[in-house]
């Protein structure tokens, strides 16, 4: 994998760049929709590449893990031939699925043993394990198997699990030096920064990260329910201490202000479940703002969903068509908001990457937060 | 519209068609999807033309009365409008619904008062409001007000209930001859045979519908649970009653052994949930039989859904991905069987057509209904 950092803005963090896979090529700023069980939630692979214009999607190695399974993913030849999607993949470690899992998991230095969210069997994971688990996965960027501190934390704890992940980072890369790839393309690690809402500890887990010289680094625990500012000055923080020739990828976030706040601080890739999950619920994201379909005042409302965007799902629909497929629980009515989601989402960050490029990516993104943050 | 009987099978009562409505052409014999609420549930519009190649879909009265309602259909300029889909449409009067809703439903000779199952209030439906009704939804075809007779159901009850669909079929007449279609295009009217599974009933009831010369002509009350012999004889007897040279409908049948059977028997249009409502609890339709992707068998298997039949949805993904998806309760699980399935029953109707041009339609059939009821 090849990052090439293509421009700078002047006025702020943001960076536009290429990365290069073996599965093709990732222009960054990326939005990248998360598939966790081998599938973008009501969006087809087709509309993924041709109206959504998506360039890398992530799966979940611990639902991956549980099914279909490693031993089908192998047969398969690995997620991008198991479920059709030839483009880029990340996968995540699994740190934060089996974080979530609360009462069910038990963490020692040896890994986490944790029970199935499906028929409750036990497993373990180990930093050894998780990258084997992501060789036969085959993603093209696969992620440290780290500990996703909870929020709130205390300081005593965030450092302690953020050494736990430091030395669980080592075994990774050990790991991941001593196996080859499995699909017959390259993988590459990318490492991820803790250390909760503490400077130094964000710090001191920046630098240990960026001396571990991997083709890319990652920023984790953050989006967990601490101050937007909080996430905003912690990613600050560290984004100045990640070297600047590798992409930076903040896990997890956010809405699209957040994501335009931390472009401007020099994150290049996000994924988040926001754009899809809240579109099943009838959560638009649009150019002019934030809209609750299921509000009666969309009811006659018959412009489309959002005319600006336009494309098949956007310029088609109205409104009320769309209100009135979530109202009657139609699937359709995922689908149609799923994809126009995740189109207003690619469309945020390749506009970004133009202002970027035209130099007015400073006097545009204020604007451009005050829009897309409205409630309409 | 204009019906024109292309050809007709010198060795059964098959025939090929062209249905001629302002939306397009319908060439028959063929299968309508279902939208019940506006929507072919977890199917886009725009796959069910470019890859499913539907020509004319249904709409449910009932279920669009409820919701969205007649003032917004009105206000949108139609279905057509409301939903982007700009073919033919047929909406069904409500009756088979009303009469699913048992103890929530009075039938007198005026109509019937029914419990909506969204919130309970009151509401009723005549043969005049229905027509009314029906004009402002806006289908190129709309349907007649009948009781559709229960099964099993005794003679007099089934006579009695014929009576009253014939009535209310003169008052549905009076009511289409009255008004005019309020969107700027036609709109005809098919009148329902029923007479339960009684065959001077049904002849009866045949001859009364024929009499009334309508541009097209439908068969109701079957598939409700009789003997698939009844639903043969039945559907037989009526078709050589009613007049050649308008398309024969039978309503809600089938499965694809009962369509190849009965398309030998005259029928020209048919619609069913089954394709779709089976694709979301996992039953595929293929070119080689029926397959249960639930079961353990398929698990494994990396072959595509359906290769004979080829496209997007049965030629990309493979058994084992769908099957993954389905037992993960994915939405993209019912999109790829919905997709597949409907495909695979526009792709039955139009060898069907074929056939029935080359002469070898009675040849092919019983080799046709045993591969696709095998069950796999």
């Amino acid at each position: 994998m090849k990052f090439q950092l293509e421009h700078a803005d002047g006025q702020s963090g943001a960076r536009a760049g290429i990365l290069q896979t073996d599965h093709g090529e990732i222009h960054t700023p990326i939005f990248m929709p998360v598939g966790t069980a081998g599938s973008v939630k009501a969006v087809h692979q087709r509309e993924l590449k041709e109206d959504i214009g998506a360039e890398i999607i992530l799966g979940n190695t611990y639902h991956l893990y549980l099914r279909p399974g490693i031993g089908l993913l192998e047969k398969a030849g690995g997620l991008h031939r198991f479920n059709g999607w030839h483009r880029p993949i990340l996968t995540d470690s699994g740190g934060y699925q089996v974080y979530s899992l609360g009462a069910n998991r038990k963490i020692t230095e040896h890994g986490v043993t944790f029970k199935s969210h499906i028929d409750g069997s036990t497993h373990i994971f180990t930093p050894e394990n998780v990258i084997d688990v992501q060789r036969s996965i085959g993603g093209d960027i696969i992620m440290a198997f780290d500990e996703c501190t909870p929020y709130p934390c205390d300081y005593g704890y965030a450092k302690d699990s953020m050494g736990l992940t430091h030395r669980w980072l080592t075994r990774c890369i050990n790991r991941m030096n001593s196996t080859e790839p499995v699909h017959g393309y390259g993988q590459v690690l990318f490492p991820i920064v803790q250390g909760s809402v503490y400077k130094d500890l964000r710090e001191q887990s920046a630098a240990f990260i960026a001396a571990q010289e991997q083709p890319g680094n990652a920023i984790g625990g953050l989006s967990v329910g601490e101050p937007p500012e909080d996430m905003y000055s912690m990613t600050d923080l560290v984004c100045r201490i990640l070297p600047s020739d590798k992409p930076r990828y903040l896990m997890g976030v956010g809405t699209p202000e957040n994501i335009l706040e931390c472009i401007a601080l020099g994150v290049d890739m996000f994924d988040c479940v926001m754009p899809t999950r809240n579109a099943r619920n009838g959560m638009l994201f649009t150019t002019s703002g934030i809209i609750n379909i299921r509000n009666e005042k969309w009811k006659d409302d018959l412009s489309p969903i959002d005319a600006e965007l336009g494309g098949y799902s956007s310029g088609l629909h109205s409104k009320a068509y769309l209100r009135h497929l979530i109202i009657n629980k139609e699937i359709l009515g995922a689908q149609i908001a799923s994809l126009h989601n995740l189109t207003f989402y690619l469309w945020l960050v390749r506009e970004a990457r133009k202002r970027i490029f035209d130099g007015s990516f400073a006097t545009w993104k204020p604007l451009m937060v005050r829009r897309v943050s409205t409630r309409l």
